[in-house]
């Protein structure tokens, strides 16, 4: 809404010539796509803007409302520029060291690649003008959004650099735009500001290559165990189960390992305090990395939840199904015999199917609680009960809804093919080993010692000595 | 969580009497409803208030820490006053122009209607006071938000004005009671915001116009063929359609059809900077609004296919369903015969549930990144590659899906009644020109021309000169 | 990702000693893992930061960056001192009254009980330090949440204290360090801040215990009819439908139940504005506590319809469903005759799903826009326009489902056993009422005076000089 209102004002607002304005100049090096977007809103919230450019005939396409003077003069004019220049063309500015001697600098480029050079562009320009205070800002910003105001990607604008007032002079005109200025330190972290707009989902990367390895390996383990072994021992040509049957394998065991392995890292972290005795040394790297991308591997994991839910649903109505179902019932017809109801089958359908529901109804509550704006609103202690204790209760649900699933052909010969076992045996490898080391974990003469060694206390103090300062992750 | 806070908070709180006060008096003219919860939530926050009112005596609704004085007096104590009175009194200002000369005065007021004045009321209100700095704000909060602190609704608050540093006031005020401000400009945008709390989502009327009437027409086309046709010839009566079936082919025919629509603008902005051979030339107008409004219509979209999903999940509940399901197998009993697995029908069956399934879940998760909290935690080219690449696998993925569900009938002449298609076949038609136009775009000799010119590059400078400054909105 | 940004920057940036530092000292009494925590973070934020401690020899877990003096020395280095010390050990503060004066003291501590103490822990600092100003502030924030940078939970740093001044200069650090502070007013909120975090869902506690006993209630009721009743008069073991069946009675029963206690308050709080002639009037306590956990209720109920949903989609998979199904085909198969369609029967069960579906589809729609990121997005008259005209079409539609579903089931006497009738008609009781008394108010000789006390109209003006100063919540 709010963006709207911004593109309908804007046409309405002929550039507010009677504003009585207080707002220093800002001067815009580069007249490109973006430094004009730039410009455009910065004198659309009071800014007078005034652009430095190697001609300096008025374009068209330049604001009215600004100036076009040389880069010499322009700068002269304001306290604070904007370099909406390419790196490559960066060397023009030492000619111009002693007009921007003492000046605000805003470099707002950005690269191809991810580690482009060897520096980020804004300490490059740092070394080229060294007289500058130099700030990182509006690079994750696009000169579209900018101009047509539909923000609807981030409004966050990363802002890192030396000089503290030079830096909050560029956060006061980053919020004047309506857009949230993000402080990230000194000028060292405008290499992690550059690639951030390069990177692609880095923290999804891990959870999603995990999760097509297991689709892949399990795709072939039912396609051998359902589709081949039939074909080769009964010549039946179950080629359609590659549609529905096997992905509705797949999917709720992908979603049980990865719910599994969510949990396993807080596991293994507790093991590894209560053997250290402490909670002042470093986790190793991989079990680190792996903690902090616990979320995402628990959205995969409900994503491939949902599809269980959607294809498991769409059963009845599946042509291979009903043909089976009326197959059977003519059968029966034929034979002129009734089945008699058979409780413990009712059971035992009725139940994995209603513990079914429940986890995935549980499930599907954490994913909305990890939502920004729900978690958000919520207290760390609200935040951990719905995390912990709701997450291990659906675990628990799952786990129980594949084992009542098996029921009894866990023990059953006809079950192994090629003395395979049916996948979602092996699925539950992982879930129990987690629920009972969990369980275990829970006992008040391993408890004890690992609340206080996570308040503080440490078995051999001289050991923390040798480790850097860290506040281990403790599970969640 | 926070909205609670405040309400208890303020339960226990008696308005602070013992708080050492930096901050300046603000005066409030009217004792309304909104007048009054305003200086409560600003005596909360630590403000001296000091009311002005025709009659000064005090009432037991207006704040106990609040003085209440004559206009001329109150507006002597404080150097920002807010004018809760409706504009039809505003008159009463003019004889107090010389006290309220060089103040700065706060226009809250609403109307009833869209611009029903010539001029915005704060508009106004700056001619009826020359001296004085107007700054429009608050009309988007409500009394009752105020006062209960449960604002569900929005925080924002625009604010606008001539002058830089009165608005700047008004903008401290607001961040102080814990609403957000955001600076809309000169007071030309005051219509804006006074218009905004009117509308009624503007931006979805064309959205939700364009289904009703694709609905409608999709209504009466399938009640021809399902209900009337089998009523004329056939004398049965399927009237009971009416609530499932049919609603259950309009929906993904909708769905199908507007998904098609949102990436259609940005086919045909292609093929028109292809044309123009530059990107410096405003769109057409309805190109433009159409761009605007993709999202809305691509949730729309998601909302048909939502009930698509639900209407075709309770198909083997139907009793219709089920008594068409028992007379086959029955009719098979009795003639003693089994049919045999039919792979192919198989095949198509779960082939197209398939493709539907997978298309559901991606639609699914392109309106999950569509939640505004979501899409500001991703950047630019995030952002993009959801709505972009995984768009147009989703297309694909439902075109597929509706292709393969109309297997080998689109030939079929059984399937034309009074000449009339299947519904279906028609809602083909749009997805299939995207498709096919983007399929082309993508080819080299295309696609290189195209890249440059959204670089900035122009085949005939010299047209851009006619255009006004605009980047124009390339597809996403 | 921006949480992930600040975790891997922090790995490269060598906490910045080249800075041009311009911010103020903070000082830090304690180095246990909050004041740690928090001294890092300040000092990748651009503060130097020196620790009071007992022990002034530097270890190893403390930043390097920092500097370790006596308690009186580092406080005289600062203006700020944040004290992050239980409040068992505050009385060491006592004999540094002197250096303390006019110092702002920012009290962190949490206790570990709701109201713990008599007074909240920074009003008893401000006791034993009276010449300083205390601040209250960061005691929702984790030292794991500051240390890891993965603020998944709230951002949000409630902030409070008697000196304006003093609380600005915390609110700036807050902001600094990329958290949103929320001032809450003078320090007598500090026990409501301390309280904060302790809490778990206050809000959802009446929602949630409300539901518990119904469904406990509609339990033994269905158990009753459905289990017992059968297996006491005709011998049959229904002991399985514990896991379905009653539980997809008990979720629409509640879900629609407790939709209904969502706008009963609004009637209820109409009709008494109605007969008192004034809305300045408190409600009732009841009333008010009700109105304020409408949301929570609404969640709940959508909860349960979700439920709903997924049981209902199951039956046609159940064991036991797809037994009577086949013998009822056979059985007439055997009797060698086909019924014919009942058309009445496919009429009631196509519009009672499809009323169920589109009640459901209005219900989630309602929940979604119940988002606090979505909800942020839209004007006061949209959200109403959702909440409530949306809300009572939902509830028209899910009451319409339920008596559809009951059909002529009604009137009929075999579906009363033991003088029990289905436990569908009690839930009918409440949305009912709510239905015809909204429909009754919607009359012009009530309509008329009920919006004219809402614009501050009142009968008996008279009688508000009794009441407190409040704008009663009326009905959304």
């Amino acid at each position: 809404m709010s963006a709207q209102m911004n593109k309908n004002s804007s046409n309405i607002m002929a550039l507010a010539p009677n504003t009585s304005n207080k707002r220093e100049t800002v001067c815009i090096f580069g007249t490109g796509d973006f430094g004009r977007a730039l410009g455009y809103k910065m004198i659309q919230s009071g800014y007078p803007v005034v652009f430095g450019s190697r001609s300096t005939q008025a374009s068209s396409l330049i604001p009215k409302d600004a100036e076009v003077l040389s880069h010499a003069e322009a700068a002269q004019k304001a306290a604070i520029i904007i370099i909406a220049i390419q790196r490559q063309h960066y060397n023009f500015l030492t000619p111009l060291a002693e007009v921007l001697h003492g000046k605000v600098l805003v470099d707002v480029s950005n690269n191809l690649k991810i580690n482009q050079y060897p520096e980020s562009n804004a300490e490059y320009l740092a070394q080229l003008v060294p007289g500058a205070k130099v700030v990182k800002a509006f690079n994750t910003v696009s000169a579209w959004a900018l101009q047509s105001g539909t923000l609807d990607a981030s409004r966050q604008v990363f802002v890192c650099g030396d000089d503290m007032e030079a830096k909050q002079m560029v956060m006061d005109i980053v919020r004047a735009l309506g857009l949230t200025p993000l402080d990230q330190g000194s000028l060292l972290a405008a290499q992690e500001i550059e690639n951030y707009p390069l990177k692609l989902f880095p923290m999804w990367k891990f959870p999603i290559l995990l999760s097509l390895g297991l689709s892949a390996f399990f795709f072939f383990y039912c396609l051998a165990r359902d589709v081949i072994y039939p074909y080769v021992y009964e010549n039946k040509d179950f080629s359609f189960f590659i549609a529905i049957s096997i992905p509705n394998r797949i999917c709720p065991i992908l979603a049980l390992i990865l719910l599994a392995l969510v949990y396993l890292p807080g596991v293994l972290a507790a093991i590894i305090q209560l053997y250290r005795g402490t909670k002042y040394r470093r986790f190793p790297d991989w079990l680190d990395k792996w903690m902090l991308c616990r979320k995402q591997l628990g959205l995969v994991a409900l994503a491939f939840a949902s599809l269980h839910v959607l294809y498991t649903l769409v059963i009845p109505i599946r042509s291979f199904v009903r043909w089976r179902l009326s197959g059977r019932i003519i059968s029966q017809a034929l034979n002129n015999k009734t089945e008699p109801l058979n409780t413990t089958n009712a059971w035992l359908s009725d139940s994995y199917l209603a513990l079914g529901i429940l986890g995935f109804f549980l499930f599907a509550l954490l994913g909305i609680t990890s939502l920004p704006s729900v978690s958000n609103n919520v207290n760390w202690r609200e935040f951990r009960f719905v995390q912990s204790k709701l997450g291990y209760l659906t675990l628990i649900l799952c786990t129980a809804h594949t084992l009542v699933y098996g029921g009894n052909r866990f023990l059953s010969p006809s079950s192994y093919r090629w003395y395979l076992p049916n996948a979602y045996m092996l699925c539950l490898i992982v879930p129990c080993i987690v629920l009972v080391v969990k369980f275990v974990l829970i006992f008040p003469c391993l408890d004890k010692p690992l609340t206080r060694i996570r308040q503080g206390w440490e078995r051999n103090p001289q050991y923390s000595e040798q480790s850097n300062y860290i506040i281990n992750k403790t599970a969640v």
